[in-house]
């Protein structure tokens, strides 16, 4: 493991807690327009539509577009059916840019910090490059370089968006660590030959669902994962870094 | 000026001594070879096919191709010409990479980290991903965000390279502010409606080559920069950074 020399990391649910920031954006807002609101359902409801989006660009149905915008069209689609009809354009630039502000869990920026000291920490997210840099300045993320997206052009898990980040980084597939909290992530990398560290984020859907204990063991047992971590430190000690 | 969010910095010449770092490497592979050679005089003629080269790209003459090919393009053209002559692949590569290893001026690396506590700092820079984001490992230079020419697919000074940066900030060209060592960098920003700050790199083309006090004159009084600074430190207090 020794030839590993870039971390490109999947942000939304391994880096930054995407539920508990939306659902605290949408309180404000639903409190501002006097709506009543299950705001933890609406953080749901609005990451289910991101992956029929994307898949309309992944099957070249649509020309490549940033994830703000599609973030924004998925809201005009879903905050209706939680009565917030009408909502101005401050609100709805409020609640888009509340992808840019997500926190991240306790341990990342203290967890990169010391990945980047031995290694070169990348995103490789789905995001746009706006979003990650804001990201990153709001939950102090230190990126070395953002890749993803918009750099790429392809959304994960399509091969190219694997294939063409580690080939900016003029690295082998195979010097790159995909780190996820997401299986389908990591079968992706590992396809187009990079190393991938699996990260447990049991919160991620809710503190109320926590995954089945019988899936983690899966797959703790039957993914071959290179490595197999609880958090950013815990993959730091792994890579024996200080 | 309190609108500016951004700062993006050229990087050769106004980050990093380029002609010290070349010299350095060449005088390394020169005695490898048992070739005597002026090592300055080879890093100037090596930086000579630099604007040649990328006007090809830029004319529409070649496809997009990235600083690192052009750069080992050039030193196959160079080479023979200062009697190295044969060069290994290796130490063609330790050539090459050598930009990836330019060092930063005194200034650099505290000063971009004072600016970093305050503005996005961004790379808008010709050079590729990897160079840039090795470089800054070298050197370390914090970068919120690598921009420039491969994720923006032209080369400064081509009007679009400076529209693009600041269309993936999400930024209005007015929110950015070009830090540049060169008149003719911040001459194509500010057309495009960029800021522009003006650093004196007075060494960059060697220390027996101080630019003509006439010209640094007519610069500072004659051009409509926003800022004129002496290094970074002196940017940071003009933008009131702690």
């Amino acid at each position: 493991m020794l030839k590993v020399k870039a971390l490109l990391f999947d942000v939304f649910g391994t880096v930054v807690d995407w539920r508990s920031g939306i659902a605290n954006a949408t309180e404000i807002i639903a409190k501002k327009n006097d709506v009543q609101i299950n705001a933890l359902e609406f953080a749901d409801a609005w990451r289910k539509e991101y992956q029929p989006a994307m898949e309309e660009i992944r099957k070249g149905r649509r020309e490549f577009t940033i994830l703000d915008i599609l973030h924004r069209e998925n809201l005009k689609k879903i905050a209706p059916k939680f009565n917030l009809n009408n909502l101005s354009e401050d609100d709805e630039d409020f609640l888009v840019t509340a992808w840019h502000r997500l926190p991240g869990w306790p341990d990342s920026s203290a967890g990169l910090k010391r990945l980047k000291n031995k290694f070169i920490i990348a995103t490789q997210s789905n995001g746009n490059i706006a979003l990650m840099v804001n990201m990153a300045k709001h939950s102090n993320l230190n990126w070395d370089v953002i890749l993803g997206a918009e750099v790429l052009q392809h959304y994960k898990p399509d091969p190219q968006a694997y294939l063409k980040a580690c080939k900016v980084l003029t690295l082998d597939p195979s010097e790159c660590l995909m780190v996820a909290a997401h299986d389908d992530d990591l079968l992706a990398a590992s396809k187009q030959g990079m190393k991938t560290a699996y990260v447990d984020r049991p919160h991620e859907f809710g503190k109320e669902k926590l995954f089945d204990i019988a899936e983690v063991n899966d797959y703790k047992v039957n993914r071959n994962w290179d490595f197999i971590s609880n958090d950013f430190n815990d993959l730091a000690n792994q890579l024996r870094c200080e």
